[in-house]
């Protein structure tokens, strides 16, 4: 297993740092953003755009990749690197937090979680076992436990118990490892209260994983939910391992969670929003489908060195997503990914600088964020996890 | 206007000949086949694309790009070789075409055809010269003049008086032409009438157009009856200028046509079924879907050159097509298309070489090409050319 983690260099207003993540498939500089290849793609683009774009690492969903092709395809196709054509980084979750969501029927026992498949129905049962089994034949570089993952607003006794099982899964998913394989990630659960998420980073962060992720949130809490208990877990979290905030990656809230000590985001947000035609810039997202946009000959963010802004005015943008043209989700997409990939970049640059603090304030000020009410309308909308288009 | 053809070899055994067509925005070896961009797009692909396939010259519809996002927008963003961000030859049709077979009412008189849009209803109307007017504003390099392309099974009586009327709407755009501009193409029309297809051939030929076009075929007539109109037709035209048989793109088709003497072909053929998962090989089409790909860890056709076969196994390909993932379609698309565009690079090596005719034998005993059954249902299925996705 050849993983390691260093801090390069720690903010001294913020919680941030950069510092760079080593896997056996190459290294990812922190922080990092990791776009979501759900069903072994980024949706719309190809491992050379994926280079091009800069992407240092991907996620993959192996519950996704279990029903479609199949796990046992994927192994005896010399695994998902190959597979997919991506010959870096590679982070795959568990399927916990698709079982959770999307699945249309579970039930969970000590044991594990029994499914049904939202494709055909069938039945499938995961445990903390099979779930490091699964991701060892993926391949993968970085793999993460089982959790149970419950929704937001659910009864405190449920969360507690949930969380407690959460943790003794986490040391199933330890002893089922097989010598020198991927690297594993412990999950802190522990819903939106604060005890329960200190008694989860405390138990996660002592047992012997090389990365912490925070999972259970931006599960439709507000923001300001979802900030209070990441700035209670971090503290409780070892200095010297990875952190990983798992379903974040709008602009602000990047920016946010790099501040607080976070060196791994992982989301779908920016690739999904851009198939509905929402493209980001540096005052805020804008709809490319608004008629404002129709006779402009100037591109989407001018300035903006993405392949897209490079190539194209913003009419003819506008122009393909009036017209449904599959090219305008990939377009989308590439400009996206791009702000998203730039903006790491930056904060990253300013962590070294050491003017990360004055960074994330010129950035706050005057990106304005979707509003809270629209977003989480388009969540229940777009239906997250499972993409749109 | 900078239009030029000639032709560099001619084969001594067969009609077939390999030449050098020369446009204001570069130039394009012939035989070439020209995929479609109705809507701007080669759908899925961008001018990166296309450059890196060696396509050499493209089409745009001017029926679609009228009714959005409207002739004078494209205009006033410099034309359509700007907006579409492609630098070389460009062609464009008349709009004649897509209003006979795609606008759900049209009502033709001497002065032009009265057509409703497809996508809103709205009432419009075109005569030869705004079919003119509006190509020179696209910018385009080559246009086409307004044509009454009758259905295949039409009565002779409307065939011929609809090839008169196209006569006399070839000799409207020639008037219409506005000094230097783009060159001019006439078109053949006849139906399946060996007499009238000679007399549009005779006809057409004695105007002063820079090439001449085979219109009306490819509308779901037999095969064996289309081929006939074109042997019967060529003799016909004269050998300085360029041939174009529009809306023919099968592998065998275009080795057939271009033995027949044809210079220029179109087609959506190659990009539409790639978007359903019928992919060429050597030896005919293949549905990508089929079950027999699910693991199959060589590219679609070992050996080939393209992107996507030096890329990913079928397998991925297969994966990408059952989960409907976007990233299919346009890894489809570059296959076929370079599996069209090398044939029509080794046809012409051939008529250089003086090989052609065993070129062409080779290829068509080998080549199993859809069957005809088939193609008709596909036909009517996927609505050509409105075309799917």
């Amino acid at each position: 297993m050849s993983h390691s983690f260093r801090v390069i260099k720690a903010c001294p207003q913020t919680g941030g740092r950069a510092g760079e993540l080593v896997t056996a498939h190459g290294i990812a500089p922190t922080p990092v953003f990791v776009p979501v290849g759900s069903q072994a793609t980024i949706k719309t683009l190809d491992p050379a755009d994926l280079k091009s774009l800069g992407v240092s690492m991907v996620l993959g969903n192996t519950y996704h990749l279990y029903l479609r092709p199949g796990i046992e395809v994927i192994k005896s196709l010399g695994g998902l690197h190959r597979f997919m054509g991506w010959p870096g980084p590679l982070l795959t979750d568990s399927g916990g937090y698709q079982i959770f969501s999307l699945a249309p029927l579970r039930e969970v026992n000590e044991d594990g979680v029994r499914f049904r498949s939202h494709i055909d129905g069938s039945e499938h049962f995961l445990t903390p076992e099979r779930a490091i089994q699964w991701q060892e034949e993926l391949g993968t570089d970085i793999m993460m436990t089982l959790d149970e993952c419950p929704a937001y607003g659910e009864e405190y006794a449920q969360v507690e118990k949930a969380t407690r099982r959460t943790h003794r899964w986490a040391e199933r998913c330890l002893r089922a490892r097989r010598g020198r394989g991927p690297a594993l990630y412990g999950i802190v659960q522990g819903g939106t209260s604060p005890e329960l998420r200190r008694e989860s980073a405390d138990l996660i962060s002592s047992l012997d994983f090389e990365g912490i992720a925070i999972g259970g949130l931006s599960l439709g809490e507000p923001k300001g939910v979802m900030w209070a208990v990441v700035r209670e877990t971090v503290p409780h979290l070892p200095q010297a391992k990875p952190r990983y905030l798992m379903g974040v990656g709008s602009p602000e809230d990047l920016v946010e969670g790099i501040g607080m000590g976070i060196d791994i985001f992982d989301s779908a947000l920016p690739t999904r929003v851009a198939r509905n035609g929402a493209l980001f810039t540096s005052r805020g997202r804008c709809n490319i489908r608004n008629a404002r946009f129709r006779e402009q000959a100037e591109p989407v963010e001018p300035g903006c060195t993405c392949y897209t802004c490079r190539t194209f005015s913003a009419a003819y943008l506008h122009h393909l997503f009036r017209c449904e043209e599959l090219l305008a989700y990939r377009l989308a997409t590439i400009h996206n990914l791009h702000f998203i990939l730039r903006l790491m970049e930056k904060a990253r640059g300013a962590l070294l600088e050491g003017t990360f603090l004055d960074f994330q304030q010129r950035f706050l000020s005057s990106y304005e964020p979707t509003e809270e009410g629209v977003r989480l309308e388009q969540r229940q909308k777009g239906g997250r996890p499972r993409e749109a288009l």
